[in-house]
């Protein structure tokens, strides 16, 4: 596969890559990306069949052109604000599901967050599990300088990548950052030129479709995201359930023997589910 | 407004910029502003001002002299130290609210550690929202070097602002540190020189003020601390209420219509209450 | 104590410096301190007696040889990985105590880790208070790398060290990083030459056996991970009923009289218990 030749014209471009590496691109780069019904039919399409698909073992979210996503789509926004009220129906601009479905997947996220990173955009980014940056990108929750409120769950994801002091900062002020910036407060992993962040997200995403066991990866995932609000001592005696189960997989004497053989191991892939 | 000239002789001094930001200052330099009955009464009575009062959109926390706040007022400790029992009334040292009456407040405040931070005064420090510190001013829990415990919160706060291994070193050695190390630990926002604090914090202050929604923040301010113990399903279904609720509210017309014209917004205040 | 010149042919070795330290070390270097039956029995009850010996007020764990612990005892896995199924005991590699043991002890226990540290053996690390890193050592979760899954507590204790994203990175990729990185990413307070780690981690530990009360430390361990799941209010709450408590210890008086002497306090031992 040649990513750059595969420019469709959809909302938003789905691609698998020969090592299992699913990229969802947002696609509406005249409008930078920025999150309508368009982008969020074909963004649940798109992380449907990638979790269905038994080839995929990671995913790439991404966008085209300038931005990443920049916030909720402003035209459909300024026709909703002639006559929104208590009985909008919101989700004409937020869509069906809620940022958070990304930390509910089997496999793996990674955002390559190419430019402007806003409002719901942002909340979407914080909700992958791993995210790399363009240079220069910009960011801002931008939600207080809008008259708008801390959307759909990012007053949980942002406190838990970077604490409550930052948190509070960018979700009160709503200020601008930029991508050196958000690599030093913890939200973004690296910073990288912006020509080559595809091929950095590509090649962590690869690493994990290659060399970790994808039912490891899943419930890893889930424990991860699962056990934050948990005590340590169920989340411990969890975990020695998921190891009697991690037992009768094939995939841990195919990791040991692997790692005795000095060889990349060959696990399994998720079934279809 | 000009702070220099306004130096009073109450042990805090409450102040409001033109551009609605109250300037609560502990003014007991002499004992580098320790906490005690004189300043607790005086720090209530401050914000109860800021908060009913719907000029003020956000709070600056800071202190004269050489110190922010040094801990709880030795002078009371030593006196009590020779009668303590466990019918001690705690609260003449360390007042009638808990510190993190802070975080319950519906307006932003921005701490602006000028000097000494100790004890008790860095409990307070730490549920200010943001906070930015002079250069060089010296921090420390201090507790276990004084038969003390972890007071009023301050396990609580610490680890959602700096993680548990930084808190446990903070904590279990009471040691000693600075503003530079406190910002690279995430406990301060910025180090500032120090004839330069108090208008850095200003200038973050009327940002706040003049751009963003006085309602957003305080649903932000809200969903920030109340979310902390909550699961993302719970926190995110009830970010879609609140956005429900900011539709009927005109801030987010006028958000929306400000960033379409370019202009700063003109948002309502808060009523008192 | 010259602890060069102690070297044992324990599988655990186990020394109280003149300060009150204990010291304990995994000692077998031929395998990198991998973690099997012999280390953990050696380890539980070289803890039980730190924690049972008054003269003990602070404990460093170490390791002999070039690792700190590489993970689990391969040989041991490989073995089990022959006939493993649902049934198979695996405390026979794990040990019969889940690794948050360390977090409910009275005592601080400083990591002084001065090499690899690895799966089980990272798990343990991160279950101290507060870890010191020879330049150089090589740390990784590997669980998703082997076919495991997040091993009894991690992914309850590294988000709250270092957050959810740096978390979703180390536990997902089971990546390789050094102890400069595990600074970086908040794992670690300090990294040190191989050759000052031991002395660097003993003069921190011997400083809070020195000037920090034993029954404060106690109590504040337990303030600091037992209060991680509650709400500020409850947690402010205890904390004043912990106050009153501290009023009838001697160690307040002799704390603030040691400090209005300038003078180093005289704490007492915690009780055997």
């Amino acid at each position: 596969m040649t990513l750059a030749d595969d420019v469709g014209t959809e909302a938003v471009r789905y691609e698998v890559t020969d090592a299992g590496v699913a990229v969802i691109t947002l696609n509406r780069p005249d409008r930078l990306n920025s999150w309508g019904p368009d982008i969020s039919a074909g963004v649940y399409a798109s992380f449907d069949r990638a979790e269905a698909d038994p080839s995929v073992r990671a995913i790439v979210l991404t966008g085209s052109g300038r931005g990443f996503c920049a916030g909720a789509y402003m035209g459909a926004v300024r026709e909703l604000s002639a006559g929104i009220d208590e009985d909008t129906d919101v989700s004409k601009i937020v869509g069906e599901r809620h940022p958070h479905f990304l930390t509910e997947l089997r496999k793996p996220v990674i955002a390559a967050i190419n430019g402007a990173c806003v409002g719901i955009g942002l909340t979407h980014a914080l909700m992958c599990d791993v995210r790399f940056a363009a240079a220069g990108a910009k960011f801002a929750t931008a939600f207080p300088r809008r008259g708008l409120i801390g959307e759909y769950g990012i007053t949980w994801i942002l406190p838990r990548l970077a604490g409550w002091g930052i948190s509070a900062d960018l979700l009160l002020s709503g200020r601008t950052f930029f991508a050196e910036e958000a690599r030093e407060l913890g939200l973004v992993k690296e910073v990288v030129a912006p020509e080559d962040l595809l091929s950095r997200a590509l090649e962590y995403a690869e690493d994990l479709a290659r060399n970790c066991s994808p039912a490891s990866m899943a419930v890893i995932k889930r424990q991860l995201y699962g056990d934050a609000n948990d005590n340590v001592v169920d989340v411990s005696d969890r975990a020695e359930k998921l190891m009697h189960e991690s037992m009768v997989r094939p995939d841990l004497v195919e990791g040991i023997t692997a790692f005795f053989e000095k060889r990349p191991p060959n696990f399994p892939s998720l079934k279809e589910g």
